[in-house]
């Protein structure tokens, strides 16, 4: 392969160097960008009325004639969750494997995108070429199926980016980690490594997903009356892990939630998942079928309002009850955030006198599907790139992955700690910082499928706080007298607008208004800035509080 | 101590037994009632503008004759944070240790509430009486200091109350947990045990508060530069073991952050904290201080909004900067809902090229200061109570501790599972639940010293989620007629209110006006709620979006 001095690529990160969350990097080899995966996040409590954030594509957007790919690691919603508000915008080829493509097209024909895309399935340790790359898939293993890694092959070196990976080695189904093509390229030389850095804080090994096995199969098989068992509906190995529970201990499976049920089904269909024949009970005789004999899976571990599991928790689901002596079985992991609403779901079900598992401490009911210390380091001494730079986490675990790096010395050239936006270009001489391209995180309201400005966030966050007080005036406009008395009106404020304190603002009003001359009360800026800021003082010295104080004139 | 069989004690829990914190439990033998803490706690995120939460007093106050005294065990929030808003309604003495008291006086003195308060200090070791009631405070180990259960002799038999403790073979200082005493009262026969649920969740024993120092003195000895170390204000324990630090590794302490400096200024008044002559650095001088002979002692451990420690994080502390090679230790636990907050500020911390600590994986630098399994069993093993009550839990919590007790098997009577609002009654027959009384959670907005109602956090909540939109019209209050065209506000909706959208509103309401006959026009309830329903099913439809509408008619 000939290298010119003048060729170049440059790494743009556009999500999840700084986050969990909302995964997406650029390539660009001189005019050819691609891009590897489009993730969304779900966003910070503090986020009001958001319901997810996405990277902000403004550097794709102003590049739309050189993008050519958008390339998929896997299915997960950090990785794909994006693609539904991102192809609107830039209607590019969707490369994936076929589970991943599968989730994909969901999201697409809910978003009504599905006929105006263009989807490419791609075969787990083949190549494909787009433009000036080309693109090895390498099977890799995580928390679900048919994930690979990319090795990027482009005519000043080969980049290799992990996606989410763990490296098990007894894998549930399906190819493992392919350690010996990690190898392979490494032996040749990579230019630069791009791995995950989720689980950087564990020492050790991630345990296999297997491992869930033999506590889960004792409890299953130990159980007095039904089990209830949650995981993440894209956990295939894990439902299938429990499909073949079931099967051991003679129980049967019945799968509730709208995610739970659509990925069986997608996995199914793609024979991803192997369910006996006669193995499910359909939702509807879950009630009438014997509590002994069935293991429900549900989805809804986070405690998602409106989830299955929680509506369970609280005795409100249409098929499933959770009674005395039911065993429940958390098999996921608590999502930071989430404790609180998980811990009040399981309270119910502890009411309820379940039998609640919700943690390892008598025996493994879940696994990580990343990588720990170990792991991470193993895979550095298998690729020995040049360069290289975490990605996936926030700040501390890009730092700490460089650290562990660092400490591992397999990285010839130079370990970079980059940010979202911070390019980096690799050219024959090294790795250079170039100057930052916009990026950073764009707050959707799904329902609308809209773009939410920071500033109706901030207003929101003030609503939420102290609540709202509009002061109403009508003003004559031809002869600019007062027309009525001020009305006001609050919510989230006070909930008794007859209050003394109600009075004392519709005096204030009044007293601003009779205090202002003629030229002022013409300006309705000025009287409504006016009586903003005497409202406001009257109030915060009444109570303390600081609404948002919402002044409105109307000319009669 | 005779009994007659009509004699009989009722436990009340107002809090704390179904969550953790606002710690509550009133104590009645006939006619004279006793309360046990006063605590408040901090609020979920949903609370919107809430700052704390507070027990209902209800009960108390329908009894307020009967009320005798406030008996505290120890000077966590959780314990006295509700004070300075019950004793407003029920002023009633209060009872707790010398610092438990002066940290009480703080929160009367800003709440104006000192001069008409009754404290009283109790000695821990003695007894005092109050009415029917002999109240002996045994000295107990937790993470703060003079700590006492309580052991409650009634007429009808002895009651003990742990308060929060954990058992510490080694304390750091003033008397350890006395085995002896609870010991004493088990071989003489105790009626009913409260024990602190906490930490039910651990197995094994939790280590000695002297557990930090090794590898805390470590860091100190090894660190390139400025130690900044952050422990919660009231860990009289951990800053006195980090002043001893100091000394031995030749480093000065200073002390930033209002809680801290409070704190340590009180303990050391109380002569509870032994700070050698010429070992602090003024907050002022901690600029000019050789880093390398500095330890700062910091609040903010939760990264609080404009803490001293999320300050420093961010360059915006006035005496404090954190630079390449300063070593950050938190020495502190990461309290479930602020790990987003607490990460982001350690994120900061590791840009600035700083060497953060923030878990025990490589040494322990942070012990909690609740009982562990192990101890609680020994616990129940002294105590041997014929009746067994978990407390200060949420309600798994406290399912566990009664399931830990159940396989101790030295409960000779029954295991209760109360919640608040419970209440018990212990007579010579036996344990009887009795009609509950009024019990639940007082939201309050801390600026106004008020409580908030549920509609109006609710009214928030609708706000934060998708903000609010308030059509206004002006109507002739004689000839019913429209005196304006509709006017639209909203905020934390959209930002431009000069939109298709608002437009199209306008045009809503105006058509729903004319579309009305006059008697509806006449009555301003039905109008309104017409604009209502045809303003929201617009915007739903527009936008999916649902804000909180609130139409206002104004007369001229």
């Amino acid at each position: 392969m000939s290298k010119s001095s003048s060729q170049s690529l440059r790494a743009i990160p556009l999500g999840g160097l700084g986050e969990f969350g909302m995964n997406m990097m650029a390539l660009r080899f001189g005019d050819d960008i691609i891009v590897i995966d489009a993730g969304m996040m779900f966003p910070e409590s503090e986020l009001l009325g958001i319901d997810l954030v996405i990277p902000d594509i403004a550097y794709l957007k102003q590049n739309r004639q050189h993008v050519r790919a958008i390339v998929l690691t896997h299915g997960h919603e950090d990785h794909i969750g994006a693609l539904p508000y991102i192809l609107r915008d830039l209607n590019v080829p969707v490369f994936g494997t076929r589970f991943t493509l599968a989730l994909v097209k969901k999201r697409l024909e809910e978003a009504g995108l599905l006929e105006s895309s263009t989807l490419r399935e791609v075969i787990p340790g083949r190549r494909i070429e787009i433009g000036p790359y080309e693109i090895e898939f390498i099977p890799v293993t995580h928390s679900t199926i048919d994930c690979v890694a990319l090795a990027v092959r482009t005519p000043i070196g080969v980049i290799i980016h992990t996606g989410d990976f763990k490296i098990d080695h007894t894998p549930v189904n399906g190819a493992g980690f392919d350690i010996a093509t990690f190898a392979k390229y490494g032996n040749e030389g990579v230019l630069a490594l791009f791995s995950d850095s989720t689980n950087v804080e564990r020492p050790g090994y991630t345990p296999s997903e297997r491992a869930v096995v033999p506590r889960i199969e004792e409890l299953c098989r130990s159980a007095p009356r039904r089990v209830i068992l949650s995981c993440f509906a894209s956990s295939i190995h894990r439902i299938q892990q429990v499909i073949d529970i079931a099967q051991r201990v003679g129980r049967k499976v019945a799968f509730v939630g709208r995610s739970m049920v659509d990925n069986v089904e997608i996995a199914h269909n793609l024979e991803c998942l192997n369910i006996p024949d006669g193995m499910v009970v359909r939702s509807q005789d879950i009630r009438g079928f014997e509590p002994r004999k069935l293991i429900v899976l549900a989805s809804g571990s986070q405690a998602e309002p409106m989830s299955s599991l929680s509506r369970i928790a609280v005795d409100n689901h249409r098929f499933v009850s959770v009674d005395e002596n039911d065993t429940v079985i958390l098999s996921s992991r608590i999502i930071p955030g989430n404790e609180k609403a998980i811990f009040r779901m399981l309270d119910h079900m502890f009411r309820r006198r379940a039998l609640v598992y919700y943690d390892n401490s008598a025996g493994i009911i879940h696994v990580s599907g990343h990588a720990s210390q170990e792991e991470q380091k193993l895979l550095l001494q298998l690729v020995r790139p040049k360069y290289f730079i975490p990605v996936h986490g926030e700040y501390r675990h890009l730092f700490r992955h460089a650290a562990l790096a660092h400490q591992v010395g397999s990285v010839s050239g130079e370990i970079l700690l980059l940010e979202d936006g911070k390019c980096i270009e690799f050219t024959e001489d090294g790795a250079f910082r170039r100057d930052p391209v916009t990026a950073g995180r764009v707050l959707v309201d799904s329902g609308s499928l809209e773009e939410v400005e920071e500033v109706v966030v901030r207003e929101r966050k003030h609503l939420s706080e102290d609540g709202v007080v509009v002061p109403i005036i009508a003003i004559d406009k031809h002869t600019g007298n007062l027309e009525s008395q001020p009305e006001i009106v609050t919510r989230g404020f006070i909930s008794d607008n007859g209050s003394d304190l109600m009075v004392g603002a519709r005096d204030v009003v009044l007293r601003t208004i009779n205090a202002s001359n003629s030229e002022e009360m013409s300006d309705y800026s000025v009287i409504k800035e006016k009586i903003r800021v005497d409202l406001k003082r009257y109030i915060n010295k009444q109570t303390s509080k600081r609404p948002l104080i919402l002044p409105v004139i109307l000319e009669v």
